[in-house]
């Protein structure tokens, strides 16, 4: 049997299935750090209340900081065979110190209930500083270099995945980047809500006052190189609610939904784009796969995963929201089960933004190809409505004579450039063959539409 | 065949079972009031850009005012054969105008892709603000009048389930104000996201200028009594956008799931609560149910389904969150699959509120049986390492020696207020029985507690 | 306050907010037929154990009788006032037979909680027989009509939606058929395994026999139309488990999301095909829609909806899955929110599968277009390969080789059937051009394929 | 770059973070004792074909022999860095026969899409296997030794979690045994429609003809002591569908779904069972873990987990089912992540079903506290209504009778055994207090339910 941080009462040893069943060191390891931190700070403030002499806090604070070190080093060796990272910490120390008494001190005043919620909440606020300032950023910059690129590409807009009308691949590309953005300001909106605390205890708070954690808190943070100094450490406002809240891991794992649903429609977007019959893109080679079987295979597998992933997070959210329901108040051991949703959810994402960014950094557009496609008619069908209409027709008569034109156009098979005049006079006599023919251009019809910004 | 809003290029009429499939008006009339609003502004676009002269604009915003007016009065009745709501008000408008052409120019620089984000996003600010300023103001409210007659009821606070450690009904209570503080927070953020706009057309912009655009925009829900003051209206940034666009859908529906959890976990406590065996509340039979078989039967319904309705909840979110996975740019017709869950998840919640608001301020606490509860000694064993840890014994070894007078007490059947100072004194010399027996006290233990702020 | 079958020891009226908070009526009249002849089956077991006499069987047999055709008929208005529909029917008796006392006796040995169980089972059983014997059938026979005609179409097959080898548009439509003919057996073994029982009362079972019971069980469908003769009735095995089992349930709701995903593939098929770029299909204009502004769109909205719908099927299931989950035994009230959810599903698949029947039945394959695609030479990469195998190259050698061939042929725009001889040779001594240029054959590539069974 | 099974045609090398993105081996090397078994059969299938000569074939057979009794032992270290279990099996191959141009000869008319499907599907016949033949017996069988133990005791039968009737704790686990026997069969139906199959190549067939296949697949799993020798091997039907389908996997995991949800519900009432409020039973030390502050805590974390991984089944089902949405046929990359979510539900409930068994059977119950519940005399109200009706009192007014008796009862606070016969008729005449009393008995109560058999 493990050695643990509990079990004065019991006469027994654990079940070893128990301990298999119940462990969460193979994922809570991540948490590593942020364990740490949370002991160093909570030493300081058992120094300060005199339930540590200087002398203790100091060995204690000096030994926290070796551990510190060198997991961030990635030096640390986690033990497997501890319940959790929490244990794993405790047992480095007292290997180090060889004081178990002194050691144990660290359990007055606190409770792996708020432990457990203090890490995981430093290693939110530092994950969504990565997805923000890193991992989204890195995407949109490179959306923007193609966008660079390809800047006054005009290509077919589609509506249920149909001809619509043209549009400009920048507004095309655009509305992503729109996406991300919405992205990014909900999780600083997340983080900026995200309250860490300590003082919770097991639930009822502890005998030390909130005057002294208040004080504690001040600029904690400041030494810790990972972590922002703009972060604040309160105290707990209600106790009962800082060890069964869980809102915060749900929110992001929602958000993190969203960017995924982004990314699955962009990848949709592109394996489309890819198929021989659209050839609208070439992926680059780097970022693509083959068959053992088909040599001639060149595979968008990395958007087929993006887009499959997709319904990963959705598992993810659901996980948690069903973990959640129901649960009475206030700390269960099922809530131990929001990390490994919450850890898949981040480092999906994460590989997502950064995988992209890659391959539509190396995207080529074949202009040739696109420029084929602008050129069926079905796709100014709107503008020549717009023409009767400036012509004083009214709207219902332009759309029916413009449907009817189209109708003879697909069963005559004959294009409406091609038609005489006096055919066209036929649909409606103020059908100028000569406007009209200047209206089937691309570029002219995006630039009809006022009703964007520039 | 129903009249439509299109249909110039056809030859053949739609088959019944595809209008029946493809037909929305069902639900969607909810967004009437919605549409005509949506309505009177593009009239008014169109006359300022002589779209419209000024009679045509005049004829048409009377009519809508009238159906405006009818809608909100109840009075008007939707036709179940129209394709949607918008083809629903175009028919109204036309049947009261009689002038099919100038209804029809309503079509002049819109798109119901356009038209319907318009209508929902306004249906949204609409609905939150309800849910924020009504019904979780009034469930608040409710809570604080319970806790204002309860105030110093102290209770045995739990986790795992099993007895922990005594707190104050206040603070339990309190928990789920917090909740509902956080989730009223996070609507308003949502909400105040919101982005209104117009002149998306149908995926490629419009003819009207942004400037016009943005000159309508300009106090133009002041006239509506519905619409708060301070929402916007404002053209569209990326037209592609707007009408593919369903975030806002999404984190409504995300954060209604979350209410949603919120009121189960309530729920539990309050169906637990109310057993025989625990016995500590008394719901007020106005908000029970009886059975038809058994006649003393008195059921907490309301709560039961306000638990079970958490899982419809997470439901309609996998069902939007899935809906939109993989779908390529711009507008596809599976959005229009949004709405039901949108509507349901608002529709239950809000109703949820409003019972539990009447069920929580008619709750009577049984007080007696709490305080019998409280005498188990166990919820004090804290207390006791804290005395321990005050006499300087280390944390672990007063853990240890709790533990082990516990395992005796439960072992002999003996209370420790009733062992000797002798006994007492073989667990640890710092036992004193005077001390002691002051420690099982539940108000003491409560006020022990000082991390938290009172 | 609407009558109740509940009440004797209630004092005050039920709240409102309650009774509409807590009615099912509005859904769960879809039940009404299986309940009224769960009743007259009733009657008959009360009538034989002496609890009625023979007179008042026959009165209330007669009455139900006659509801039983009305409800067949479509001809009784239900009372949205109910508090659901065994309230409502019950009322219709009373009315009609003005002796309260008599309809009642009804409720002797007889519980709303095995009363729901027992019509929600019938009506699963008769939506199964349904779906299996008309909606799959009819979904079926449209695709064999669709197959008959088009039976000797090659076309590309796609793995990664890139181009892989040719294959038969029989083979490719025939795994579709697959699919439903999996759902099917599932269904069938979903209701084969569904076993309806009466006699668990509320929860503990009923003064009345299991041998009563068992007899009365005997043949007792027989005489209502609607339903099987080889379904069958029995006792209930385990009382509690009858009233808080809603496994049948979620294997039914789960098996039509199946369904839903399978229809929600060959849609993505039919939709990516039907775009302007691939121009496989024609769908006919009775089961497409278009645009009130673009008048040259005909969408393909009805396989879009039935894309999207694959979400509210998989929302479905995770309503009734959460809603179950930690529900501790037996009946609860939450399990009353499984019905909108197993109907809901019931009604889209069955949708699904009439509408798609038609679009498929009228569906036009472009060959031309087709037989252009398969000019592809990437097509036979595989059968080249295979050549190469043949002539005794080690399978490795063989796909380096085609595969620096195709690299060759795209990089210098050269088809490999117009390389010379001699430049093939090049790529390897094996490569003869003669024997090469027929391998790019669409047929004969099929005919190359022997492990499947023709 | 790690060696792949693909890349003729390619120039660049794969990127990186693509290699990190694509990589499945870090899961899918739960397949590699059945990807080698199908390699075992696929060479002979080539030796017989002639593709393979006799020396070629024993050469590689050996060599796979070797790897499979490796696999077997657990000494086989998988190396991360492949792409997936495929190439690490090849690779491991190769690195044994230092001859590539042999190994690789596997790959003749074998691609992987077909390869993991056919591993993937023995994997699931295993697993199902040891589920029912191991886990779900185990756990019954604990089940029986606690009803065994407990046969007699009768305990308050709960709806909505109010006291409702007597029942037998016999048959209140006995629900959980039938839930499980249930899902058995359920696997068993699942497992006996798995079809194994072979000769789908990547989409299209291979060159070897379906009556090789089939002479081939007689008896071919015999010489692996894994798989039982009930199971069969068949060619592939229709190859599209061999590669695209992955309906077993659903099945699969929403089977497993519905046994968490079962377990989660056991879980529920036993921790309910174990509040200090309820206290009927007592769970071993074993089997529960303890609080780092609260000395006291004995806290059923195994039930609470249990309760919880409901959710995270839940979450691994959406997530295969959205995954599987809108793709159109055949194999798409998306499908790999069809793995996490299916090993990660069978080992969960897997390990649930072995800690439940040894929980189960260590369980004790606490009688005496039982017995003390069942002096409610609620819990024979519907006795008394049965009791009156004998005596001919119309249903209705008997119910009535009853709940205003209760309702006297509970206002009064006199227990209805201690009223005056007297007192009892004024509420009816057919009363008798000497009756009555016998009534409130538990044994006769539960005798008295005649409907279930026993």
């Amino acid at each position: 049997m493990a050695k643990k941080l509990w079990g004065g009462r019991f006469d027994k040893e654990t079940d070893p299935l128990v301990e298999k069943f119940t462990r969460s060191i193979q994922f809570d390891s991540k948490l590593a750090l942020y364990d740490v931190i949370g002991s160093i700070i909570h030493v300081k403030i058992l120094a300060k209340t005199s339930n540590l002499t200087k002398v203790e806090a100091d060995t204690l604070i000096k030994a926290l900081n070796t551990i510190y070190k060198e997991i961030r080093e990635g030096k640390l060796a986690f033990d497997v065979n501890c319940e959790d990272i929490h244990t794993n910490i405790q047992n480095e120390l007292e290997k180090r110190l060889n004081d178990g008494n002194l050691v144990l001190k660290l359990h007055m005043a606190r409770s792996r209930n708020d432990q457990v919620v203090f890490a995981t909440k430093l290693y939110c606020k530092k994950m969504i500083e990565i997805l923000c300032k890193h991992d989204i950023e890195e995407f949109i910059s490179s959306l923007d270099s193609l966008l660079a690129q390809n800047k006054d590409v005009i290509m077919p807009g589609y509506t249920h995945m149909q001809h619509a009308q043209p549009v400009l691949l920048g507004d095309y590309l655009g509305t992503y980047k729109l996406m991300l953005l919405r992205d990014k300001e909900r999780f600083i909106y997340i983080a900026d809500n995200l309250k860490i605390t300590m003082g919770a205890g097991a639930l009822a708070g502890t005998p030390i006052s909130y005057k002294e954690y208040s004080e504690a808190a001040e600029n904690v943070f400041k030494e810790f190189e990972e972590l922002s100094q703009a972060w604040k450490l309160s105290p707990t406002e209600n106790s009962l609610d800082s060890v069964s809240d869980r809102d915060f891991i749900i929110e992001i794992v929602s958000a993190l939904s969203i960017v995924a649903m982004h990314l699955s429609r962009l990848s949709e977007d592109l394996i489309i784009w890819s198929t021989k019959e659209f050839d609208f893109i070439e992926i680059d080679e780097a970022f693509c796969t083959g068959s053992s079987l088909m040599p001639q295979k060149k595979n968008p597998d990395v958007l087929e995963l993006v887009r499959g992933y997709a319904g990963r997070l959705n598992g993810n959210l659901i996980s948690v929201l069903t973990m959640m329901k129901g649960l009475p108040l206030t700390y269960n051991r099922d809530m131990q089960l929001d990390k490994e949703p919450l850890f898949n959810s981040f480092e999906i994402v994460s590989l997502e933004l950064k995988v992209l960014a890659g391959l539509i950094k190396t995207l080529k557009f074949n202009k040739p190809k696109i420029e084929e496609c602008l050129k069926d008619e079905s796709l100014y069908a709107t503008d020549l409505v717009y023409y009767l209409v400036d012509k004083k027709v009214p709207f219902k008569q332009a759309h029916t004579i413009i449907g009817e034109l189209i109708k003879y156009s697909i069963s005559s098979g004959k294009k409406i450039k091609d038609m005489s005049g006096v055919k066209l006079k036929e649909f409606s006599e103020f059908l100028n063959k000569e406007d009209i023919i200047k209206l089937f251009d691309p570029k002219k019809s995006v630039e009809s539409k006022l009703s964007i910004k520039r």
